[in-house]
Parts: C-alpha cells; structure tokens; sequence
C-alpha cells in the first residue's frame, strides 16, 4: 500500500510539517481520564433498556424518532435475537425490478425482485438489464455446486505427529459425520480437504447447509467434532483453534474463487442485436469491445474474475432480503463474459462462485425482510437454491446494464455532454438518472 | 472454480443422471410467453404510482404494510432522489456501542457507534471490542492517504499513436485540473496515473472527493476531460470508454490494495496483559498464537492482507450511515497485526487502504441514516476523514474480540462443550451470543 | 502496471519531449525491407548446418569458440533432441553444497546437492544453510501430494448442451483412463475438475505422470481423450482447445497454489538456539522478528504465500540438473514458518505446493546434467520423489540462511558500514561472500 | 493448498495406512550419527580445492570430466567471483532463433538471439513466432519505465514515532540521493514510496540501475542510507532490516505487476491474415478464439496478468546471457493481447512490467554468457534497455507462436490422431517437434 513521496507531502505530513506538527502527534496517544458510561443492556428490549441507551446519546428527539419510530417500537421483540444493545432500526428504501424471467434448474418463472440501496440509479440499472432478459426469453440459470466449510487448525510438536494425525483422520469421516449430524437436522458433512503445513494441519470441514447460510450451523457442528477429536485422536494436538481464516468467510480469497463457497451458481441469457438496440441504444459489438476493455482493466488491477459491479445487485438484494450483507465482501467475484454471435446476437454469462445467501436464519425471519422474500415467494425451507438462481440472474441484468451504458456512451458522450448544462445533471455513477428511468419506464 | 468429479456428481449432476434428465435441462431454455407488466413509474412516489407497483405483486396486506409503514409513506418524497421504483423500506436494526475512545488525526473523543446488522452476537462482539480500547486509552488513528479514481480507457491504431498522445497529456495535466474544476467544488484531480499496453492507454486520474465518497464527482469531472480530449487531442483515439474497471469500483483488488482508494487509515492500541485477562478472558499470548494461524491461513487462501472479519463492522456502519455498502467490496480489506510486547502488554493494528466513505451525498442525508450519523456528530462538511478513522477504530475493536473469542475457545472448548446443552446454546459465528453480552453488560 | 505521472516524465516520456520527437515515435514503424537469412537447418547438427548457422552470425572466432568448444562440438549428438537450430552450449558454473540432512519419507541421508548459478554468494548461503539442518540433526521431509493437469476448454452453444456434456463425462472416467492408458506406460489419469462457465466447460485432467515433470506426457494423453470425446460424445461442442491456462503451466497461480501442481512437499527443521549463534551470528528471537516483517511484507506486495527466495534455490538445482527451469515460474510459490519454541529452539518449515521436476525425460539425460543427477544418486526411474524432498530440503536451508543474513545485519549493520570501506566490500545481494564464506569453510 | 481426503487418501496417506506405518513416520525423525565432511574451499578454485571438492563425491571419472571439462578447467579463474565451493560447469543447449525485426525506442534492427534449453520444440516455435514478426514488418516495442527498489522496514514504540519518523524522511530525499550516489556511478536513487502499517514504516526505494540488472547496487545503497539514518533521524527504531519482501525481489507479486519492477517494456505487431495462414496454418479468428480462452482460463486461476508462456522464452534467454535467472520468478509475468482488425489482420500486444535484466555485471562477463550477448551486440555498456526491448519481442514472438500451435490443432487434432501412431510421434508440450521445424526451415 505504498505512497508516493509527492502523494505522501500533498497528504497526512503536510499537516506534520507545520508548527503544530507536536501537537498533532499528541493527539495520536492514549488518554486515561474517565470514559462515559457503557451501553447497557444487552439483548434487551424494555423501555427501560431503550431508554437508557437513548439518554447515552444526548440527541435531539428527531433523531430518536427516525430510528425509533412506533412501528419500530412495536416490533422490538421480534428484533431481539438478531441484535444486541438495539436503539432503532435504519430505513434503507427498496425499489423493484422485473419481471425477470428466470429459466433455472430450481427457479422458474418472472420474478418481482425488491432492491434496497441508497444508490440513486442502481434500481433502475438494475431493472433495465431484468427487462431486456425477459424480453429475450429470460436467462438460463444453473446452480451446479455447494458448500460451506469451517476450516480449524490443530498445531502439532513435528511433522511425524501431524501425517499420524492426518494418516488417523482419513479414516474417521464417517464418525464426523455422525458427530456433525447431531448438532443439525439440515447440515451435512460432504468432505474434507486436508493442508499439511509442517507441524500444522488444517481441515477444511465442507458442508451442506440446507436452506440456510449456514455459518453458524458448519460452527456449532465443527467444535461438536474438535471436541471428539479430543477425546480420541491417538496424537493430541498442542492446541487448536475452530477457525484458521481458511474458510474464506468474509473475505474475497482465492482459495473460495477456485472452488466454491455457499453456492456456485452459472447464467447466460443470448440476446438479439435489435433488442439491444432497441433497449439499449448501442451494438452488440460496442458491447463486446467495452467488455474486452473491461476484461484487461480486471487484470491490470489484481482482482478475482472478471466483473463490473457484481457488489451493487448483490448488496441490494442481501439488504433487502435478510442475508448476511457482510458476505458480499466474499460472494461478489465471478467472471462475466460477453460474445457476438454470427447471427449479431449478445451472448452474456455471469458465474458466481461464492454466493452465500439462505432463506431461514439469520435475518430472513425480520418482519421487512421476509416481507422482500415473501414478495418473490422465496422465504422457507426448499428455496435456497432458488434464491441463488435468482441473484444470479439479477447480477447478469446488471452486468449487462452498465456494460450498455458505457459502450452508449462512447459515441454519444461529446453532445451529451454540451448538450446538456452539468448543473442539473444528476449524474449516476454511470449515466443519468432520467435515461436509466426513461428506458425503465418505457 | 474447478469442481472435483466426485462432488460433481453428488451435485448438480445427481439430477442430471435421473430419467427427467431431458425434462430438466429444458427447464434452461429461453421461453417467449408473455410477461407480466412491468414495473411503473420511475421515480415517481405518488399514490398513484405506490399502487400500481404494489398491485404487480399480488402480495397479503402484511408484506406491504411490513415495507410501506406509514413513517416510510410519509417520508416518500425525502427517498425520491435515492432510489427508483419505490415500494418501502427494509427496516435494519441497529445496535449501539461504546465507548469508544478515538485518538486521531481528525476524530477526537468517546464515541457511541451505531451499527446495523441482522447477525445476532455482532454488535455484541464489537461491543466488548470498543470497550477494551476504551480502558486501555484509546487507540491511536490515522489518515495517511487519499484518492479516488476513474479511470478511462483510450484506443489508437498503433504504438506510435499511444505513445504519442502520452506525450501530450503529460503537459495538460493543468488543464485537465481546470476542466475538473467546472464540474465540482469539492473535489479537485490531483493526479494521473498512466498504463500502456501496446496501442490502449489507460488514465487512473486521482482525486480528492472531500467530504463525499465520490465515485459521481470523479465521473462527471473525467467525462469533461474526455470531452476536453476529444476536442484537443492532437491524436484522436479510436474509440475511448469512461472506465474500464481499473478505478477498482465495488470490487477488491491489488491496484487499490497496494495504493489507496478512498481513504488509507492505520490504527494501533497497546492493552495491558491483564485488561486481556479480565475482559477477555484470556492472555496477549494465546491471542497472539491464534493471530499466527490467521496469518497463515490467509496466506493459504490467497486473499489481500490479513484480517479477520473487517467485513462485518463495515457492512454495518455503511448500512447504518447511509454509506455505499457495496463498496464494503473493496474496503473491507487490509492487515491486521498483533503481537506480545516485552511488558506482556498486546500491541495490535489495523490498516485498511480502500475506505470508501462520505459525510456528504449519496445515502446520508436519508432521515435514519442521517440520524446515525447525527449520533455519532458525523453528519455534512469536514466530517469524512473523521468518520473514516471511527471507522478503523470499530474495525480494530472487531479484529480484537473476535481474536479473544476464538483464543479463548482454545483452552475452555472441551469444557464448555460437554457442560452446556447444544440445543439451548444459539451459538453465534465465533461463541454464544450470551458471553458476548455477559462481557459487554458488565 | 500504472506510472505516476512525475515518474512517467522522467522516463519514456522524457525522449518524447524534445525536437526529435517525430524521428524517435517513427522507430517505432514497421520496416519492409529485406531481411536476412533465416536460421536454417531444424534439428540438424552436422558440420554443415553449423557452420551455415555461425556464418550468419559474423562474430568473432572467440565467440564461436566460447559456445562450440570441443567437448560440445563432440557430443552435438547428444543435444539433438532438446534442441532446434543448436549452435553450441552456454556452460553455468556449478558450486557444491552439503552435506544436507534429509529425512524424508523418500530420500534419505546426506546429500551433496550441486547448484548452478551465475549468482556470487548464492551457493555459500545455501551451503551454510544446508550445514546448519545437518548439525540440527537433518530436516523432515514429506512428499505429501501430487499430480499434473492439462486443462482444454470445451463450448457449445448453450449452458443446456454444456451441462448435458457435463453429465455424460461424469460417466466416462474409466473411458478417459483407458484412452490415457494407452498413450503411454507412466502417466496415470487419476480424476477430472470440471469448470461451467456459461456455455464453455473446462475440464482439469489431473494425471500421476511417475518419474517424468510430465507435461508432454499429459498432452499426449488428453489428446487422446479429445479425440475419443470427438468421435463418442452425445453432444459435440462448436470447438474445443487443448489448453485453455487452466493448466498453470509456466505461471505462478492460485488454483495450483491452493491445491497442487507437479509435487506438494513440506519440510521442517528444529535448531537448537546455540546452534543459530554459533553458525548464524544471530538468535532464533532475532530471525523470528525478520520473519514477521517478511510475513506483512509478502502480504503487502501480494503475492502467493510467504517466502524469502525460493526462486534462488530452485533455479540453480533446475538448471544443474535439467529440470525445466521455466517452470521455476509456478514452481517458486510457498510458505515459509518460524516460530521460536520454549526452549529458544527455532522452528522452521517450508511448504511448496507445486514443485515441477522429473529424474527422467526434459533434459535429465544430457550429460552435465545427467552428472549432476548422478552425484545425488537421483537419476532415472523411482527417484523424482526424492528429487522433490531434496529440493525442498534446499530450498529450506536458504530460507533459514537469507533469514539468518538479514536478521544478523540488524546488529551489526552499522559498525560493518563504517569499519570497513565500500568499495572494496563487493557486497552479495544480501551480505558479503566474505561472511558466507567463512561460515561455509570453516 | 487442501487435498481433497479421497485424493490425500491415495497419495502420502496411503503409505501411512499399512503396517509399516510406524517405521516410515520414523524416518521424518533427526538423526544424530556424524555427517560426512563438509564441502571444502569457499571461492578457491585450486587444484587442490578442486580435488578435495570431488573426492567428496566419489563418483565414476565420466560424471566429473562432464562437469570439468578441459574448456572449464582452463577457464576456471574466471568463474571464481560468480561461484564458491566450485566443480565444473552445467552445459545448457544453445538454439538460435532468427531474424527478429525489432522496432524499438532503443533497439533497431535484425537480432539473431540465443536461447538456452533442454526442452524440445521450444527454439523451433519462438524460431517461428520471430521470423511471422519479421515478414510482417517487425514488431514495435517501448520501455515505457523502469525502477529497482530495496525495501527496508523501521520499526517504532508506536504511531506517533512512526508519523514523526516519516514527516523527517520527506524532508531528506535530497540527502538520501547523496548518500546513495556515494555507493555507486551508475545507480541512482530516485524516488521513495512509503507505507505506514501501525508503528511500521516501509520505504520502497526506488532507484534506476543504469545496465546493470541492480539487485546488488541498490542492496549496497540502501545500506548506506540506513546508517545514515540510524544516525540522523530524530526518531530511532526500535530496530530495522534491510529488506522486508516489499522490493518483490525473486517472486511474482501484485505491487511490482501494478508498478515496476526492472523494466517495463511493450510490444506490438500487425499480422497480414494471408501470412497468417501461409505460416501458422491458421487464421486470425481462430487465434484470436483461442486467445480469448485463455483469457478466461488466466482469470479462472489467479494469475498476474493475461499471457501463455513468458517464463519458456525468458528463462531461455536469462540462461544464455547470464542473467539471474531465479528472476523469471517475478519477470514472467505481463498480459497479452489479441484482436483481430476490420482488415483481417491479427494485431497482438506484450506488456512485461517487471523484467529484470542487464548488461553489465552478474553473470553477463562469463565467457559463453558474453559471447551470447556479444551474438546480439548487446554486452555492455549502454545495451540494457535495447537487451530488454529484444526479449520482449522475443516474447511476442512466443505468445504467437504457441496460440496458433493451439488454434491450429482445433482444426487437425481429429485427423492428425487419427492417421498417426501415437508412439513414434515424439509430441512436444504443444505440437510435434518436426511441424515446428517444418515452418523453421522452410
């Protein structure tokens, strides 16, 4: 993360160069007079335990009202088990695409999908993209693989010990399973995948997880087997920890890019070239040729697959839906791919590897956010798979959308530009606002 | 994203091998029917146009009343700006921590952080995080660096043609600064960074963003250069795009990794041996044994940087504060360090490149999420490097509890295992909900 | 792969500035006039095609001499099948190391390693290294997986034709062993990775290719299996290739890094502290602190695991004993560990997942080469594994030896400086051959 | 790197599983016995030393003559600073490919140029790569930037000294550029980059290296620079290292691919599709569907970059012209471009951003590794910027030659396999040796 010199002078020590660089410094140190009180409380949810909290804040009623405003109150309740030392909620605004014609193994169907984001546009990027596939007869969609792991770490004196360890484990799957299966009706051990690091030895456990995230699940169910491992390993191990960082949870890695985490879901949609100028104002061609320019951008930079903004559909559908918004940090990389076909037709292919989304726990059980599942029809058992497809095919809409977008504007740019005064331009981070809309609400 | 044979065919491909094998794979093909309607109104927020969207979805009264609460119907008008297609709002709720005691460059005090997730046991864990840094003095915080980037792609016909308009552009680095400065006030190109790749140029121009996160302002301020470009360039690219994915919007990678994007904060916080012990639980050692593995596994899964869950406190104060949470994709990355000082104190860092975040624009100004800043006094102008360093700290508090949690199992996990019913323990990511609390209710 | 303007000025684009500007981007043109001679003669070595091919070259009798010297001129015979259009041999100087301890679970016992390199000090440090794990009572070393894949690429014209490939391939493993098996004695197909991506399926067959580095030998085979999906499968794709980089040939990479190219081999060694003083001039504390920094700095700069040189080690034993030194590319990737024990012992391991090498075929049978081979005893048939355990058994002692240099200089860097002039010091990469040498001879 | 348990079960774990289980894993022990004698002699090159170096070896006198000839004898002396603990010489087959038309900024003109390998076909096919660039007018090619950086690391009590540190280093460029020039005519330092991590501070320093490839100069620079730092600064560290893995040196890493490292050249050619046709027995649409496989399969992997096989050219020039060819390891690295123009032409790109290679110093004045360089007029003084455009066309070249090898066996696989016996044709990695030569020769 190096700075340039220059950068470095323009930024943090041109403040450290001045007279009062001393005192600037002093404020890095820690200070030890008295803090204010701590939040009390916990998971409770009484008057009194809000109440505490609220006077914490010294804020103007208004503010306490935005978070805490009577149907929040009302629902308190139904908050508790997803949040501790709760003062309110956060209204994020949703909009909704489609319909999205889903042509998958598990969804099938024209989807209505609600997306929360404060993105001005997205929504209606977004939805441009849906529509366009369901005009072109909707978007094959394959979920082709799963699991989730919990990956421990058990530190041995030496290698000898650490294969013996390996050597006994590769016999026991079965009793892991036995072990895992009593800690969850809907987990399933499938395998293990075994690193050898000299006197280390890392698991990863691989499991099915139903219809469930299942985060805590692959957890609860992992200690169950460190516990009998501990008991009888014929090598006990120095000590061990239930989590190494190898199970890619949170993070965007390569390990979880190569393989699968949560769900690997692949779609393609083939569109023709008067559609997409139809809907899009551009060529199938001008498309492809700001793919490619995408395609060296994503090497040039370092990063895993090849994509355009896989994060925003992604994190819309996670806030609106209950998931675990933290996993779009691992679950937004995959790989994009656009073609022309000989008859001018688009061929457009998102695969995402690492989807991590479940319709039960979590926060899928929230009143607002069931609500977004109940509108697709996709909250409950035996419509995970499902839920995945039709992120996917959400993602390949929006790939498509910014893809044409861009490619558009690179003949139209120079009138648009003088064309029209800056000022009242709301410019999204990709076009405006009013030409996303227009083309949404044609 | 290979697949192993095996699990190939306990996967997809155990539905494939069935007698409806045909009947399956048809359910892949495009299908021309007609659709439903599509979604009206733009960004429309009448009666109107609420009920025309609402009627699409054939929906019970509960879920519309679950998403257009009458504080949301009320509020329409104030979302209008920030979304399209509105239907409601998904309500998240938040949970309060704090103190947190932030030694910065910029932010100064004791801070109550507003965090918004449906995890159950996170704000808990961040909690008791925040606590401990409080009791130890603070943690010391930095803002080093800053930069957002766009980052156009030129096309020529040959080299002789690229390395000749590199050579012009060199010398109107002034004059691209003008441009820039006709479309914003706050922010302001500072630098260009220059990629050759035979007959294609690419132009990573860098800018500050003030106060807001940004990516609009440096779109609106690039295309006024390209329109400069066109007009002036003494070669004439074949075609240019306005981005070509090495501004390293909404995903993670190396560039911004390895230089900065956003805001680049460091944080650091010594805590005596024996603060560990009583509010964690356990020593600077085990903790720092645990960090050791982390280290390793990260290594292992080939991921940028070496943390622990930095996703989880920024997803939730994005969502709580209005910022782009899609952008957790690249700015949940950095490195996290600990280690036992001589004094048996732990020393611990974090330091995150790519914070992505604004006090001005985007979602902030929407009623709760303004709100949540209000709380925290972070809300308008000359605010954003502050809320950036708040936002290292509460990752630095995240980076220390979950270590604690983890080295803590290590030596109590047999114990508590066989002690404590499975079924009534609801076990959280790392450990119970309950010690969490526990530990943050003291 | 961006430069900063200021850096960009100063270089390139400095030429580009001045008045011959034209004349200097004009170099750059296509030039049509007539060529010289092509090289002739292929694979031939008689008198005359040498003669034809030196003939071209218009150097200096000496030059000739350097390249055709006796000994190569006599055994031109024998280069014939490594080598197209051969005009002589380049002569590497090789140093001796050893003896080297390796308990591995293939080679066993104390072995004289030869290393060529043109590198001063480079053979010292490894030497001294390699004396150290001796004294230390030798290190451990574990083959612990293995397997070479050649990866072709399949399209059809949709994701229904790609899966409905998919299942019926999943059905033909034995088919595909077959059709290998008869293409050659060695190799062995042992399982398939299969990639969906839209409509394009890649698949890794991943073979056991006996004493050989085998990449030919996998090509041959997967050609087979090609031509046997050609003629027998249901659904034909539009094309297919060969190879599609899935492979990892000749690149460092995360799919082999995180699971395994050519052999995956640990080692480890425990020294005991008066040993590191004694040898090293340092203490286990000492290049345990060197080691940390080395860790956060792998992290920073991004790259695949954690290590100091491999590279140095590889290249040198590749080169001496005709391995394919290209592949030093992927070959070079791994994670170093330090640790100090209680008993101020250091722990050292090396893991190196994708060692490609062979004690037959490539150029193991070329006579410097084949010696080099023969003075470990490890040329020909049933020794690759062993190959593969002394490598990293190497490997291990420069780790600990650059470690060693670095964490001494620490120390000492300042008296060193100042005591002894510059320009005399004609100073290594890392410290001066003087001190390795002494180590190494005493 | 897991293995998956069926295959772990296959591999090192079934040898645990028999009865012998206990002997083998006894073998990973120490062993204690007395070593044989160590390698004799440091840098001496003596007959007696030599003597003493290969009664060790008590190998059969045809190992030690290919090692000593009678050349290598003669020429011993000259070995002495590049070698220690000195035996004899490795002989690496010299193939000439040729003429390559390079039109570079710095290099003009037909090279015949020496590559250096043992495997088969390589030198044919890069043969014919160079000798398409050259009916085709040659190839362009720019160094667009260069740099060598050493990376020490400063580590402090904490935050504020690590600020306080760097506010003093930017102000002392000036002097650091002094302090180095003391070391070295030819390097000079010209810029720092500088990463603050908690109470860590690393600083690139990066430098220009005149025709040496550097990793020696700026060692002793920077060493230099330290002691003057540990002198000068206002704040000390608590200890320091020469090098922190930052400078990337001997390993593929994202910070030198998004920067510099060495020299970063670009390369380009427009193909006629009739030449094409006549030479590769392709067209350009069949190369450039190939190409964009690859593309994928690069990004399915995680490599740096977009490219076939860099590190076989490359290594083949290193080893001929006594470069350090452990730097393959971070060089092969870079990205590849193929389009195919409205004319039918194939236009392809090379952009190598890290090539570390020079003309004096190293190994460049061993005797056969001159003579290699003085083959191409590039030995010495003012050529390593020409030596560096040369093998990036080499390197073109390659990439040609190998993706329409690939492109062409889409067509001919089927018959090729068919009418051929699959034992007499000796296949080389990508076609056989004898097509290859066929197009060399013609």
């Amino acid at each position: 993360m190096p700075i340039h010199r220059a950068r470095a002078e323009e930024q943090m020590f041109n403040y450290l160069k001045d007279s009062d660089k001393e005192a600037l410094l002093a404020q890095l140190r820690p200070k030890h007079h008295e803090s204010p009180p701590r939040v009390p409380g916990g998971t409770r949810v009484t008057d009194e335990a809000l109440n505490q909290r609220w006077k914490l804040l010294n804020t103007s009623p208004e503010v306490q009202e935005r978070l805490l405003d009577p149907q929040t109150l009302n629902d308190r309740e139904l908050f508790k088990k997803n949040i501790e030392n709760f003062i309110g909620t956060v209204k994020v605004p949703i909009g909704l695409i489609g319909p999205l014609r889903v042509n998958g193994l598990f969804a099938q169907g024209d989807f209505y999908v609600p997306l929360a984001t404060t993105e001005a546009a997205l929504v209606a990027s977004y939805n441009r993209g849906a529509q366009v596939i369901t005009e072109a007869g909707g978007c094959a969609v394959a979920l082709v693989s799963e699991g989730v792991s919990r990956a421990p770490c058990f530190a041995f004196r030496n290698m000898e010990e650490s294969a013996a360890f390996i050597a006994w484990t590769l016999g026991e799957l079965e009793r892991f399973q036995q072990v895992a299966s009593t800690t969850t009706r809907h987990g399933e051990l499938v395998d293990m995948r075994i690193t050898v690091e000299g006197n280390h030895v890392y698991i990863n456990f691989d499991y099915y997880t139903g219809d469930a995230s299942g985060q805590n699940m692959v957890t609860i169910a992992t200690e169950a087997i460190l516990a009998y491992i501990d008991e009888n390993s014929p090598v006990k191990p120095q000590f061990s920890f239930i989590e190494s960082n190898m199970s890619g949870d949170k993070k965007a890695n390569a390990l979880a890019f190569t393989s699968v985490r949560g769900k690997k879901v692949t779609a393609e949609v083939i569109i023709p070239g008067k559609l997409i100028e139809k809907r899009f104002h551009t060529t199938p061609e001008a498309m492809y040729r700001h793919y490619q320019i995408g395609v060296v951008g994503s090497s040039l930079i370092g990063t895993f697959g090849i994509q355009g903004h896989y994060a925003n559909g992604l994190t819309a559908i996670f806030m609106a839906c209950g998931q675990d918004v933290a996993c779009v940090a691992e679950s937004a990389v995959g790989l994009s791919r656009l073609e022309v076909t000989k008859d001018n037709e688009l061929y457009a292919s998102v695969t995402l590897p690492n989807l991590m989304v479940g319709t039960v726990g979590g926060g899928t059980g929230l009143p607002s956010q069931k609500a977004c599942l109940d509108i697709m029809g996709l909250h409950g058992a035996d419509k995970a798979r499902s839920l995945a497809e039709v992120c996917t095919a959400v993602v390949l809409g929006g790939e498509l959308s910014i893809n044409a977008a861009m490619s558009c504007g690179e003949f139209t740019r120079a009138h648009q530009r003088l064309a029209r005064g800056r000022q009242q331009a709301a410019a999204s981070e990709e076009v405006t606002i009013e030409s996303f809309v227009e083309a949404a609400s044609e």
